[in-house]
């Protein structure tokens, strides 16, 4: 079986593998995400770069270590009103993002890019969920900043944790709006590198 | 702080308040549900009574031990094209439900009780997720029979595990599709009970 190697740090992804049964090794990116930032303001595009770059830094770096791994890097972007929201650095930031998506509805978008070490093909997609956010009160909000569940997740929240409660409804792949679509995750590695994730399921 | 008693055996449902971080107490019910679903013909209807009648069953039984706890009881249905479906009792059942379910849409209804042991109040509500499958193939169907993650799932499946790779899209509530509409009973909690998880996460 080749080795399956998650360019993301995110606890979320990786729980999603987790839950599947599917062993994975994880690896730290060093993106300079602001430079594709400035560069990109179209959020699927966006989301869509920063996996790619994401799977390549993986890429170069792995290239000598892990000859037959199969790469999966993915980023996740949140559009709200025509604004790209990522991460959010302190409380105060955390507050303007949660107060932002407070009564509105957003896209949370997951590119995700895939490839191989010894393999020049390179698969990018990515999924988009609809998310519905309940009218919250300035005192939920700050309730939830509390619990620290903001830090290091695109739109200053988890749908897995305690923001589930802020979520009246969603409209698309349940796992998207945790991090990573494993429905098309599947699909890429079945259809463009013939490997099955259910035989090792 | 109030206890709260989940009147379900189900580790889906347990997760979710895990997750959340509010600390609960399971207690399993003996509600002889082939009555109801000979009589109750309405999945939406169907839902709300099994959920009332493990309510009811656990205020019974714990009378005498929790003054002030608090009781949540749920139970879920799906109906796929008029049809409602509840669990498999062996893998060719799991198997027909599955094969029933691919390439279809269908809801995924669970019925909420909420009431406490000293307080005559009874709440019932209920949420609906629609949630579309992508076609199976038989084989498909047989691997995933094969992790027994089928065993006790209404639907025969659980998208939080390897199902959530058959499917393709919901609309509604995610915790609802994973056996708890948190959001609904959060509601219920505050303006029927007063009591606010909010204060304890």
């Amino acid at each position: 079986m080749k080795k399956i190697i998650l360019a993301s740090k995110s606890l979320d992804r990786k729980e999603l593998f987790r839950r599947m049964g599917i062993p994975i090794e994880t690896f730290t990116t060093n993106v300079d995400e602001g430079i594709y930032k400035k560069r990109i303001k179209k959020p699927i595009k966006l989301a869509k770069e920063l996996a790619k770059a994401k799977a390549l830094y993986t890429k170069k770096k792995q290239l000598k270590k892990d000859g037959d791994a199969i790469i999966i890097a993915a980023d996740t972007i949140i559009e709200c009103e025509g604004e790209i929201i990522g991460k959010a650095y302190n409380e105060n930031e955390a507050f303007e993002i949660l107060n932002k998506l407070s009564g509105r509805t957003h896209n949370l978008i997951t590119g995700i890019a895939i490839t191989e070490i010894n393999n020049s093909k390179l698969i990018i997609d990515s999924d988009t969920t609809i998310v519905e956010f309940l009218e919250l009160s300035q005192k939920d909000i700050w309730s939830y900043i509390k619990t620290n569940e903001w830090i290091g997740r695109a739109g200053a929240y988890s749908i897995m944790d305690k923001a589930s409660l802020f979520i009246n409804k969603i409209i698309g792949s349940s796992s998207n709006v945790i991090g990573l679509s494993m429905n098309k995750v599947y699909n890429i590695l079945k259809n463009e590198f013939g490997f099955n994730l259910f035989q090792i399921i």
